[in-house]
């Protein structure tokens, strides 16, 4: 995949040579298994190898083009899963390699879920199979340009009409625009609408409706809806592929039965009714999009920190002496204090989304058992950690860029793209502090509530060992609102802390299975990583600790030196280590990333192509300087 | 200037009438004096009534339409400045507020002081006339492909050739391509050109020198010297408007009276001779470039937070109950937490801005009367503060984003591009942490001289007081290298120290001058933002107070206490301690941050100039979607 022709030199094949572990092995453990690690690899080279898929001028596309382009990739990557008949992990993969936001992501990561998690029975046999083919394109219209995390406060209408059996879909005022919905604006034919349903004179609250938007004959919207896009985004190329869009609706009618009415319907008569499915089961889908959330961060960190390590090993600046052989910056103390716990952290979340995985089945389970003991635990854990990891990715990338220099500044150092890409995620799917502020009141009345005899379970049950929290006389109402910013660093505390177990049993996980991976090292490079993240934390948040008297100063110190001789321990190791993402050139997409190391010449060559460079003479010489140049600017003497 | 038409709604005047002080006195205290109110007020009025000079589809333009943008609104500025007889502090504004980086800001702020600085009396007469009328380009070309930070790494040569009493100069390797000089990619039509002395068969080291590499005719490259642009830069609009270019020499002759000879000189004969001169002369460039980029955070710092404040207050999202009146979220505890020492922060880079322009006034007499002793002292002061004030306003832009919510992210908001258009300043002129280091080093050699009777001076004075340092043993040399990472701590936290009592100090010279400020209140609202600032410090870095024992935990929990009053107090003063600013809408560029707070129509509207926007149904519909959704993709069986 990303190996070096025979033909070529690997500059850090020295970086390769010294590290102390079996990389092959490492890559299983990353990959989760050797099933994995292969068709991971398959479906990385089937992408890098198609010219259709190349994205290194993606940048440098117009809006217009970008989407073309992205429709494009989406049509080829169809062509090919069918063509191949890949399996549904296969197809994941290679739309992952692929690599560009879509109308795709919301088809099959929104619209078909919430099919499956609201539809009836019925209503999953109608439209699922369509939405399978992709006979229909489908999105998920919730937010509005007034509304997004306050989901109660939807102004869209569907007014129940029994003269017709229908709703009518409406957008009374401006701020009901449904806006940013992903794949909106240009692609979907269809929508799943959240409205408020109004019936009888009565209001119900929000409610989920299958909307059809745009004639399946020449994909123009239907009488009385309004789309559009909603315009550029945050970086060039990034998620400007996607087609966030706007919508406005005119009294749209829709028949009863396009009402998702798993959890309660609407009769003939316009009576509303709940079934007998508790609301609860919803909870699954949320689990589900928070676990495949955290899966994407340890990707995206990764990937950032790949990049930003093998650069550091190429790039030598200054030296012991003037005139002699420079250092690789890699070996400045600074640059592995900054750099080294992202590392950590990106085998953290890795194995946290593991855990995750695991809870969703164990959820799952326990839903249908009509067992909703733990689900607040639960919630508190996803919403954290949905928080905790996209924060920490998205200001990660972002150091990883600066690590790099002037050089990462660059599009074709791949950083700011991944950077801009990633960093919707702290406000998708719940705003991160919104959530943070959930997770907060869970764990104060967690609190107020060990004195009741009630132990708190799983991720929570630490709590009862805590004697000095039994004092606490700490009620979820009172001074909740003046203490939340204290209250949210404490949420992120717990979910740190969560982390970190979950970082331990990645090790102890790794342990277990220690007779079946014969590679060596393995064990000892991630117990280092997990004592690296560890005291990383605990030097970030030393404060906490101290004002707590969880440790002293003088421990605090020690750590501060351990952490140190942590780094140490990483340095020989890092390119190797990176190397266990087992990413291709093409999935990077980095000038300082290659595999190769050869980032000069690739720096170069990538700056050629900029259209700017299609003339010597820039276009606007004739027009606005030579007349500069020649003081031949026509002026008006006012 | 931003002020509402009568016809139309003030949606933020409720929160203007609440403000407890003179928004007017506030305005000419943020400016510095009733005057600098007055012409910013003016050239900002010209810029924004003139369409010229629109940004509004900015991010939508490809790179080359940008660069012609550039190129256009360049020689309508020169033109404005020319017609209008402007004074340089006027014609200065008029560029601040065009607020589009181009090859003009090289061309003043880096070529023509490099030849004011370096160059001697006769150079001096011979090309600033040129650069003062644009009758040549001229930029910067320092950085390298294989070297930034390490300058005297560079590897360009300047080999002297005494038979044409010529230097020759050349790029020997690819990496000694010239790379990242801004206005030389496309604009320029010289650069002072940094390259490695060879004379009488000896190295000398990195000088600079005056470089034709365009014709003046048709500003085709000149034999021998490859021009090119190093391509798109990180986000969309923002730095791309500039030509960053790439330069390579192929043995090019340049008369011997290009080299900058101020400081040393090489003869008809070829002898290296250095002037009377002093070297640290050069130093007073390195302040004033400094405190300019300090001024330049506060301007982006404000203007982020300016966007973020009105924002939040027209922003409702949740209620106290369901169905009543939601809630601004201004008013959410952890929105005030994250945001107002933001806004502190304005403030107080503010009044440090106005420090430092004292202190270069102070240095350059200094240096003229040849007192270097000052000089270490200034240099930390300067390097820690260009390091801490570009850092923290990088982050605080990319959090005033994230407090808009989902609409930060779009580009209509302003926020993405004044993010990544700001953001390098954290690498240029020096890589912030690079910088942090040779403070640290100068702080560490003050610290093992306290015992040697050699008090420190200046900013450092304090430290003569700090007993317990008294004791330390610490020496540059030993353990630097492996401790670099806390003394970078150290580093940052010196500086902010100084911001500390700068920001006092801005608070005692508006107290000086309080007779002369009919105003109410204003003394006491930035004496509250001082606190705000102390205390926010106080909290951010609490480990470190405690770890020491500077103060106990039972402070430290007081003191976030005391915090989240202070905030109490700021919030009914937040819009109109931002107004203070007095921004117009054009240089703000923000839906979200416009003065009327009329948001929702805004952004709708820009949403439709986007020109996927220009049909219903996109481009690409046809060969992409259509074929998908019609189940008549062309298949090849494998
Ligand atoms: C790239 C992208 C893709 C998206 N895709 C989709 C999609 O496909 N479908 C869809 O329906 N939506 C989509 N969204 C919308 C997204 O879900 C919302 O933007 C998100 O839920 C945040 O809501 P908001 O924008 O209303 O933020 P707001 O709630 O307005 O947040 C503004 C500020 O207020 C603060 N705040 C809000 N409430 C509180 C509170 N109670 N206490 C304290 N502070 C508070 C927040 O922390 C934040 O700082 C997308 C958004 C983006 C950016
Ligand atoms: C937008 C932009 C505009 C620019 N304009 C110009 C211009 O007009 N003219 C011009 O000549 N140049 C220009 N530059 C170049 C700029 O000056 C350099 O990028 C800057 O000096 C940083 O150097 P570098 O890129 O070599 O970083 P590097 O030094 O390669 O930094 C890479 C990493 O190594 C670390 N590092 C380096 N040395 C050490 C050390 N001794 N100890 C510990 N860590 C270390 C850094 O902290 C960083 O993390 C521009 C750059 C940008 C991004």
């Amino acid at each position: 995949m990303a190996m070096v022709d025979a033909t070529e030199v690997d500059h850090l094949a020295a970086e390769r040579a010294a590290a102390q572990f079996d990389v092959e092995e490492m890559k299983v453990a990353w990959a989760g298994s050797r099933h994995a690690v292969e068709i991971a690899d398959r479906m990385a080279r089937l992408v890098a190898s198609d010219p259709v898929f190349r994205k290194d001028t993606r940048t440098m596309l117009s809006r217009k083009d970008l989407f073309k382009d992205t429709l494009r990739k989406a049509a080829h990557a169809w062509k090919r899963i069918v063509e191949l008949r890949l399996t549904e992990e296969e197809a994941n993969l290679l739309r992952l390699y692929v690599d560009q936001p879509g109308y795709v992501d919301l088809h099959w990561g929104m619209f078909v879920p919430a099919i499956k998690g609201q539809g009836t029975e019925e209503q999953q046999q109608k439209w699922l199979p369509l939405a399978y083919k992709f006979q229909i394109i489908g999105c998920y219209a919730q937010t509005e340009l007034g509304h997004g995390s306050n989901v109660q406060g939807l102004e869209t209408t569907a007014m129940f009409d029994p003269k017709t059996d229908e709703f009518v879909i409406h957008s009374p005022t401006l701020t009901s625009s449904k806006w940013w919905p992903g794949g909106l604006g240009k692609a979907s034919t269809h929508a799943v609408v959240y409205a408020r349903l109004i019936t009888e004179g009565k209001d119900y609250g929000i409610h989920g409706f299958i909307v059809q938007l745009r004639s399946l004959e020449d994909h123009s919207p239907l009488p009385g809806v309004t789309l559009g896009d909603i315009g550029g985004k945050f970086g060039s190329g990034a998620y400007n592929s996607m087609d966030n869009g706007v919508l406005r609706f005119d009294h749209v009618r829709i028949p009863r039965d396009q009402m998702l009415m798993r959890l309660s319907q609407v009769t003939r008569e316009g009576k509303y009714v709940h079934s007998n499915v508790p609301k609860q089961l919803l909870y699954g889908t949320m689990v589900f999009v928070r676990q495949s959330i955290v899966a994407d961060a340890s990707k995206a960190l990764s990937r950032a920190v790949c990049i930003a390590v093998r650069y550091s090993a190429i790039r030598k600046q200054f030296g012991a002496q003037v005139g002699g052989p420079e250092t690789q910056v890699l070996n400045y103390k600074t640059q592995q204090s900054r750099l080294f716990p992202l590392l950590a952290s990106a085998y953290a979340f890795r194995f946290v989304g593991d855990w995750l995985k695991w809870l969703y089945t164990d959820v799952t389970q326990k839903l249908e058992a009509k067992d909703f003991s733990t689900l607040q635990e639960v919630h508190a854990c996803t919403a954290g950690l949905k928080a905790v990891t996209t924060s920490a990715t998205s200001d990660a990338i972002e150091e990883c860029r600066k690590l790099c220099g002037g050089h990462g500044y660059l599009n074709s150092s791949g950083l700011p793209e991944l950077f801009t890409v990633y960093v919707p995620a702290c406000t998708y799917e719940g705003d991160n502090v919104v959530l943070l502020l959930q997770v907060a009141k869970i764990l104060m009345k967690t609190v107020s509530q060990l004195t009741s005899g009630k132990p708190p379970v799983g991720t929570m049950a630490y709590m009862g060992n805590a004697q000095h929290l039994m004092q606490c006389r700490c009620a979820v109402s009172t001074g909740f609102f003046e203490r939340s910013p204290d209250v949210v660093e404490a949420a992120v505390a717990h979910i740190q802390l969560l982390l970190l177990l979950m970082c331990t049993y990645g090790v102890r996980f790794i342990e277990k299975l220690q007779q079946d991976i014969p590679g060596h090292g393995v064990k000892e490079q991630l117990q280092n990583l997990c004592n690296v993240y560890a005291l990383y934390l605990l030097h970030k948040h030393l404060g906490d600790f101290l004002v707590t008297g969880c440790i002293t100063p003088k421990q605090g110190a020690l750590a501060s030196e351990q952490l140190g001789k942590l780094y140490a321990q990483v340095r020989p190791n890092a390119v190797a280590l990176v190397d266990a993402f087992n990413y291709t050139d093409h999935y990077l997409g980095s000038a300082l990333g290659r595999y190769d190391g050869n980032v000069y010449p690739a720096l170069y060559e990538e700056a050629w192509k900029d259209p700017l460079n299609e003339t010597v003479v820039p276009e606007g010489y004739h027009e606005y300087l030579r007349p500069l140049l020649k003081q031949q600017l026509k002026l008006s003497r006012l």
